[in-house]
């Protein structure tokens, strides 16, 4: 048991790291506190000290998952035109989802804890989210035809937009598609363009 | 054997039927001949007369999936006007994906069947395409500043969109929006509107 003395300080810790191991090897169905556990090297009690259940644990490797996707959307470079800013925070997206796929699922495709339940997690999820809108609040402030634009029900269109995007990227059935490599590598592009002229337009009132 | 004598005549189809209903109560990776063959109430090497293995009779079903699709989208009434016809398939297609969540997974979210093994699989989702594709050449078509748009490209725009739009609109991080119902019904219509004006507008060469 001197693996389990030395780890102590960080069981908390080392059961997010390992619940999130098991959940990308054997899938999410097979993450349990004893499994997490047995990996790490403790009792099968010892989690109980930092998770009450197994949702508990799961609430906590999603949270986990948002303040990385969050600190990664944080990471490029802005350039104080909202508009660009924009856009690079929809290639920031893209390339998160399709570089982390374990990782966005869990956030965006997977049955989430309760977040009535999990405050923490329903904060973090809510931060990611708030980058997004901001961003349009900005955007529309910055474009006085735009003032009345309603930066929430924006933040849904552009989310589903690029959620859409990164997951037809994935999808099986692009393999379906009568559509050329080429032509696939100006898709994302084109939708890009097409995203950013739809946020310009004056809606009808 | 009663059972098997009556029904031999329709056992391609009974196997395709009772494919489906294994995939959605027990899920795609339940789903085996032998299975089927008990559920059916015939003998294990009875599908075998139809389906060379557990992928074929898959393609099988997932073109079925295709064809109710197309289908459905196909019932809409159509109004002769290109930015309202496609509205309405937009419409069409979230209303599908929405009732029908187990084919819509099938069709778009789990792996296929190879597209080059089963061609006749691979002919109905492009079928399904190009409902869409047909009416965005008829949309460029009637607008003289449009008449060098890619119909291809946009496609793929669309789809990402309004898959996007119906995935969202189903996952569990919606609850962590902090989005009140009444918006969340404006939602949908108004990234609509985003999409159309998105079209119409004259993107950079």
């Amino acid at each position: 048991m001197a693996k389990k003395s030395t780890k102590t300080r960080n069981l908390r810790e080392d059961c997010i790291v390992e619940a999130l191991s098991i959940i990308g090897e054997d899938g999410l169905e097979n993450l349990s506190l004893r499994e997490v556990a047995r990996r790490v090297g403790v009792s099968h009690q010892a989690p109980y000290k930092h998770f009450e259940n197994r949702e508990h644990l799961l609430a906590e490797v999603v949270g986990r998952c948002f303040d990385a996707f969050s600190k990664h959307l944080h990471t490029r470079k802005l350039t104080g035109d909202p508009t660009e800013d924009l856009a690079s925070l929809g290639n920031a997206y893209i390339r998160y989802a399709l570089n982390h796929p374990l990782e966005y699922r869990l956030m965006f495709g997977t049955s989430l804890p309760d977040p009535d339940k999990y405050p923490a997690m329903l904060e973090k999820a809510q931060y990611a989210y708030a980058i997004l809108r901001d961003m349009l609040t900005q955007l529309f402030a910055a474009n006085s035809r735009q003032k009345g634009a309603d930066a929430d029900l924006d933040a849904f269109f552009v989310w589903a937009t690029m959620h859409g995007l990164a997951t037809v990227l994935k999808s099986p059935s692009l393999a379906t598609l009568p559509v050329t490599p080429s032509k696939l590598g100006k898709a994302l592009p084109h939708a890009f363009q097409r995203v950013r002229a739809a946020l310009k337009a004056d809606l009808p009132a």
